[in-house]
């Protein structure tokens, strides 16, 4: 593998597992309000986007890499949306 | 521009320019208990090498969205510092 393929894997792989532990502490408190809906919404469309980028170019690495991502940013939004719904109905925690 | 260089620079729009909102939020409530320090870190980390492999290859729009990218989640991360060092010393909100 040369370096610059080397140097891309590891951003790569930083920048999608990066989101294991924002995962795993959303999930754990339940708690999503300091995290921007728009921003999770606008971030994944531009992952799927990403995606569809690697298929076009037939690059495996691209799509599997923003495939686990937008899973992963996924989970944040569900927790997110469950949250606003919860506010939107009054039911405070 | 060929239809993958637009859908690529759709995407990297997309992904750098969705922090926006999410910096906006932190800075307005400054708060980021949300937020995981682990992977404002990661992160950070990824994106700086993704810099890197652009610099590598000289490719000024991976060069350019990265840093952009850096610059906001690293506004995000001196907030969340900041938050944690209240909490260490006791001053809670």
């Amino acid at each position: 593998m040369q370096t610059i393929d080397l140097i891309g894997s590891i951003a790569g792989a930083l920048t999608t597992f990066a989101f294991l532990p924002q995962v795993i502490q959303t999930w754990r408190t339940r708690s999503a309000g300091d995290l921007s809906i728009a921003w999770l919404a606008t971030f994944s469309a531009g992952v799927l986007l990403w995606a569809a980028y690697g298929f076009v170019l037939r690059s495996w690495p691209i799509i599997a890499t923003n495939v686990l991502t937008l899973m992963l940013v996924s989970s944040l939004t569900v927790i997110k949306v469950r949250e606003m719904e919860t506010w939107r109905t009054g039911r405070r925690r």
